[in-house]
């Protein structure tokens, strides 16, 4: 016999998800210094024992709410990059969304105080590392694997290299604010980084 | 008549300096968020209404300690990159340089938390960006103006994607801990963004 009734474990589920909405919700308007789990607890209509049952901190819970938002997926996608056979426009595909998703201002505010955790809690950014950021980067490589096969990417680069140059500008703009976030600018960073700076050979 | 005395000048530029060291120790020893105006005033010997005199915030006060050590520098130096007429080379000793300092646990704790202050603050980040990152960017840029004069860089490619691909990398591996940050990588990035991702002409 299941120690959970079925019952219970739907309305588990359920709590679960309103929990990790509203904490999503409520950081982007409070920001994540207010961000309380009383109030977090309130939003979704839940006590606050249950959240502090299922997650020992704030950051633990919002890093939580970001998992389900990028492993679930709002459409339930798996998260693989397009592959078109055309690996700069599939690039320009992906850093165009990444920059929308950054321009969002849904996602500004819960994004900036999750990397603001990032950079001053090891801890946090070793499980943001190890269930974030190395399964996105592990699609991410997928795709240049594939056109490292077609012949469309050297065989000797470094992976994690090229996702670093691909992606580090885009977020390094977005948290310094050092200069406009746009389409263009994906798009020069992709075609950029393909082509290299040095000068074309004749 | 000068409204200041010389001497008066003198100990107003002295006790300027001492703010700004004691600033810079301090946050690397308690954490921003522990560090503040009281503590400063103590290990600088100075008044509190010396601090206040000066500086609107501990956040001002920091990055005003920032930008002494760049503008000014612990050896006098103008902060130009190096120019041996071998791009390459160059720019592996400026980013090495780099992954040292950040490695440098006198410096990781103070630039984590300037870096958080800007993430979350529009005005500084404004301020930053003008007093501190374009400065220095155009420092690089005038590095790689110089290799585009020598036929070593594309003529065709903007300079602050160069910048943002050269340098974006390494900052966000210091600020995510998403991977090594060494010498390595440094050489790395540098061979990888000036050849590109596509693969050599045979």
């Amino acid at each position: 016999m299941p120690k959970v009734a079925p019952d219970s474990s739907r309305r588990s589920q359920a709590a679960r998800r309103a929990i990790l909405a509203a904490a999503f919700d409520l950081v982007g308007e409070v920001g994540y210094a207010k961000l309380s789990i009383e109030g977090i607890a309130a939003a979704a209509g839940v006590g606050k024992q249950t959240i502090y049952r299922w997650w020992p901190s704030k950051g633990a819970l919002l890093f939580d709410a970001f998992l389900a938002l990028t492993t679930e997926g709002e459409d339930g996608q798996s998260g693989a990059l397009p592959d078109t056979g055309d690996l700069a426009a599939d690039l320009k595909v992906v850093l165009r969304a990444t920059v929308a998703e950054l321009d969002d201002p849904r996602y500004d505010q819960p994004m900036r105080a999750l990397h603001t955790e990032i950079v001053h809690d090891p801890v946090l950014a070793a499980d943001y590392a190890k269930r974030l950021d190395e399964p996105m980067r592990e699609l991410k490589k997928d795709r240049l694997r594939a056109a490292q096969r077609a012949g469309q990417l050297a065989e000797d680069i470094d992976l994690d290299v090229a996702v670093d140059m691909l992606f580090g500008p885009i977020l390094n703009r977005w948290l310094q604010r050092t200069g406009p976030l746009n389409s263009a600018y994906a798009d020069q960073v992709v075609d950029t980084a393909l082509r290299g700076l040095r000068p074309r050979e004749p």
